[in-house]
């Protein structure tokens, strides 16, 4: 099968490009880009000299050739291909947030400012959170036209860390906080200020407080998964804090989510602050096993084994979704620690994981990369 | 006047000596170190090679000839230094957390496993982040002997992020939540897997969630500013997550603070997540004009502009805590994120500004240092 | 076959079991380690949780069921276990200087100080940088025991870069002059005050200037190329500066070669320094082609185009050496810049190369990773 | 008095800011930028926040209220500013590379493609490398209008390590070649593709191979302190090859200096490498010592001790140059290692150091910053 990339000169394209040339059911890649058009890939990207060898086209021609299309384009551009696409009968798995939000236009737009032009589409796509979704993605494969929003980098890391609370009835209701870092990958291939070596190197600093576009993302993939008929940000509300690390690649997610009564922990009878009794130890030990077992068929997460915390440098390169669980010294909140590589199961993975889902690939085809400690 | 610092070759202790070698106050240097007495400080840290020419001696010899006596010592081995500088009537600035607790042995015990040898020295000595106890500090610097606690870096960043909002009514009670990232010097100079190289290089990764010994001078410090006669953790519970970021210096944090209902906002009438609102924007400029306020007379406090979020990269090399607040778009918790360089206002800048209080100097002599951006 | 890894916890050793884990040719592998016999390799080295599943075992235990064994041990320690697998003849692939010198005692004695136990094995041990020694060592895999001395990082990187210039008359006699950086991986796993991160982190310095134990190897292996049938060091001097740069992985060298006479260029007629004459990037042009001609059936090395210079981030975790030449504006010189990643090409990623030489494996074998840009 | 930098927004202006803003004799600053005025600098470079406090300017208005004028633009934009400063009567410093060949247009020509507008100024102006310059630059200061061409970065660290050689008689002819690396901020403020962190981070690459344009600078300082009428390429070639490290600040270089007869040493009677000798290794210290004897006076200079070697964070924010000398190990050259933080002693702080000599300040004033070891 020949597989297309569009917008193959960005960050998310490239590394599509990377996962599939070495993937074994992709037999051969097209790939365009508006900018270089034209051009080999391995002009824009050196490391490719030699091992890719492809001419950048137009779009039009990739999903001419393609069996499958990875669109990595900004949001709002895209969805005339995949319109051809579904047309075609080809799957269309898209980087940007043009689909991962279903039909809901105005959720939608009040975050990215753009409306629909094909609302039809939005009613059979499907969001590409494999954890989330797998059932449907593959009902969905078996009846033809397949389009997959596939998820942002940050709700990926936020919803595997709170999906099995939410799912077991761990979560007692309250506000949700999210605190995460990233590397600086996650800006992308065009430089700026914000990405210009000297000024994010050896420094950290977060970024949108409270107004990134992935909360509504992670607050829709949190209803889901509590079955809540709608997503009501009064009764589930959540803070999302983003910040950026100086390092290339990975998201460190930390989760505070507040017990249920069944789950809350009574502290040691103390005025003061005690670690973590060895009750709460035990139950956090509990916890870790629920993740464990909930996680148990993921290929893809690992919950770690006791005492042992996620890092980024650990999953680097990889697909994995690393999970480490705490609950605190009062026994009221679940901490919840996740890692991922941004590149790979926050974008670029995850796209192939979904492609091997809806052809019936094994899902971890082409996705088997050790993560290279350093 | 002479200044010692005894326990030099660490880190704090080669801060502390680097920032007093242009201290105008300060005539000379005495220094001390176990490991490395009779060896010249340039030896160890080339860096002050023809700059900094002091011979490392013992400790006794130190305070026999120092006016005031910096500690840079491990945790529990220095109560005989500075029994000795009471005595001598000379002040002792104490980098440890011995002195961080007062007189309040059962909380140091449980977190640090020591008790005191000298309990009636704890009766006496302060804690000594100005910003809390300026006035009581000046006031014991009246009175003869002197012993400082300096406090630790995690908790002079948390501190002062959630010190206005205790203090002026805008916390309603539940746990606050502090989620930190330290840069590696936090480590010390030993070298060891955690700090090589190749293992936290391009990496993020948490450790001690919920049990950091810096939990309970963080929660004393709460419970300070809102006047609370005990501390009491039932009350007034907070969570701590310090992580490990890839970069030589600095501490990010982010605290989420419960509002109270005179802070609460109502957010937009609406199902779904929101940006936050303009009415919720409006009141986040009140917050921030109360934080700026509140520290319009702190020297080394930078409430930062509308729209200007702190960067550790800012305030790189420099005594100061750079300060942002958010409240979230629902309404219900006010965010607060301080940036410090953690050897400097996290530890030896901060050292010398007590020394600058009790000697009665300009708060910033010495401690003028404009931040490098890189 | 089961491949076995004397010195699995060190770092060379763990990139031989992350790439040999992939290896379609290995069935199963064994590890041992001294200080961690009984643990799991995923104990020491959390990326490999869930991926990589041996339990460290001791050196004996691995020679007695592996078909062919790598040995990552400190130099001088594993003759013994070289004499047992050729005595079960099984290959033996060792990352150590032991078997780099051949029968030369006397270069291997003065520079590392150790003699050998095992006077014979040198004799029939062979230096295993394939695109020097891939015929050789074909020859005696197929005469029984192979007992493989893996070449140096530095001296891989220089090597490659130095060869055609020395094998088809473009050196012209004089000093050769190796200037090269490394990432800090290259100072192995145990922490030490040069590789603690505050103190290598957003820094450069060189070390071991003219003494560093890979000049007699690098020297050896310029004679070689040249046809010399002993190493002369007054003919063939080198200077060898090695530095670490603060990065992970990586040596980006450049050499300075006197050319011939033959392939001198006169430079413009000016008294004043110019940029390279268009005749003399002419020349170079023709340089890099008869670079590229040389290695044209070199799997793993890429005479890049023209006008693109190698960077060590663009062979990360990749078994390339990439290179280009330039002759400088007085035309009297060359110069080559050559890219490794050390833990790869300049070590664990050659020993695998050298595996499939000897079992007559595609040589590319297990090899086959796209360098990640970042 | 009031100092003036024009073009203030860049690196290099922002940093002479920094300096100027704590310097004992400067009572006040005015800064121009053509992109940014009417803003203050503080909205541009937020760690000024509360302690610089500038509103940008035109150039006209800084000029006409400073007593001495730095100017931080872009090669060929400055001369009519350097013309009005001197019709004015006041120091004119230039970081460009427009007044560092004084009145070679020739040479400036052939390496930066422009053509002098006021080839009278060129006949007055004078290069500020102190060391080098001191004392002319000291008499033109007596006799009213200076204009300074400051160094170039690569220049000065090239040039301080090869003076001693150069003036007494170490330097046999033939080849120098110069092998540096600088920080990221080396390439200025502008974002762009080779300063983007994904792409420069955790990597090296060199760049303008043989064809940078410091090349002539340091070949006309080479021959300055050989006392040669005549810039002769021919006599005295050199070869500089700069490198992008992943890395704030700093420039670490490695000249290789054949030495003279006298100089030479005959290496131990071997026909393999050796480390170096006893013997070199005597004749390396006296190089060491005639090193800092010829460097003795100099305030920025340290020729560190035997056996330390420089390391670009040990020189960081700090105007020093720190040198180390190895003979080889076969007698017959010399290589000498400078380190200096490329944007202080490579640029902003020499810019104030000729300042400090123009006006017959302390030459350390100002500039007395102890390098920060990370």
């Amino acid at each position: 099968m020949i597989a297309g990339v569009i917008g193959a000169a960005g960050y998310a394209g490239a590394e599509i490009v990377r996962i599939l040339s070495r993937h074994p059911k992709i037999d051969a890649l097209a790939a365009s880009s508006t900018s270089y058009e034209g051009k080999k890939i391995s002009d824009i990207y050196p490391n490719f000299t030699n091992l890719v060898d492809i001419t950048l086209e137009n779009p039009e021609a990739v999903i001419a050739r393609s069996g499958v299309v990875f669109a990595a384009l900004p949001h709002g551009v895209g969805e005339t291909f995949a319109a051809k696409c579904f047309e075609r009968g080809i799957p269309y798995i898209d980087m940007s947030a043009d689909f991962r939000f279903d039909d809901d236009e105005e959720i939608y737009a009040a975050w990215y400012g753009k409306t629909y032009m094909y609302p039809e589409l939005h009613k059979i796509s499907i969001y590409g959170l494999p954890e989330l979704n797998r059932g449907k993605l593959q009902k969905l494969a078996k009846s033809g036209g397949v389009i997959v929003g596939n998820p942002g980098c940050y709700p990926t890391a936020a919803s595997l860390a709170a999906f099995p609370a939410l799912a077991r009835g761990l979560y007692g209701g309250g506000t949700i906080i999210i605190d995460a870092a990233s590397g600086i990958t996650g800006g992308g291939r065009e430089p700026g200020r914000a990405y210009h070596f000297p000024e994010c190197s050896d420094s950290m600093t977060p970024y949108k407080v409270c107004s990134h576009r992935h909360t509504p993302e992670i607050s829709r993939n949190f209803s889901f998964m509590e079955n809540m008929e709608k997503i009501n940000s009064g009764a589930r509300p959540l803070i999302f804090t983003p910040r950026l690390a100086p390092m290339n690649r990975g998201i460190l997610s930390t989760l505070y989510i507040p017990l249920s009564d069944e789950w809350k922990c009574k502290p040691a009878p103390s005025a003061k602050p005690r670690p973590p009794s060895s009750a709460i130890q035990e139950k956090t030990e509990r916890v870790r096993q629920l993740y464990a077992e909930f996680y148990q068929h993921e290929k893809f997460i690992r919950v770690l084994p006791k005492d042992v915390l996620p890092a980024t440098g650990r999953v680097r390169l990889s697909n994995f979704c690393d999970i480490a669980v705490q609950i605190d010294q009062n026994g009221a909140n679940l901490v919840v620690i996740s890692a991922i590589d941004n590149m790979v199961k926050g974008a670029a993975g995850q796209a192939v994981q979904n492609m091997n889902i809806i052809f019936g690939f094994d899902e971890g085809c082409g996705l088997d990369t050790i993560p290279s400690l350093f």
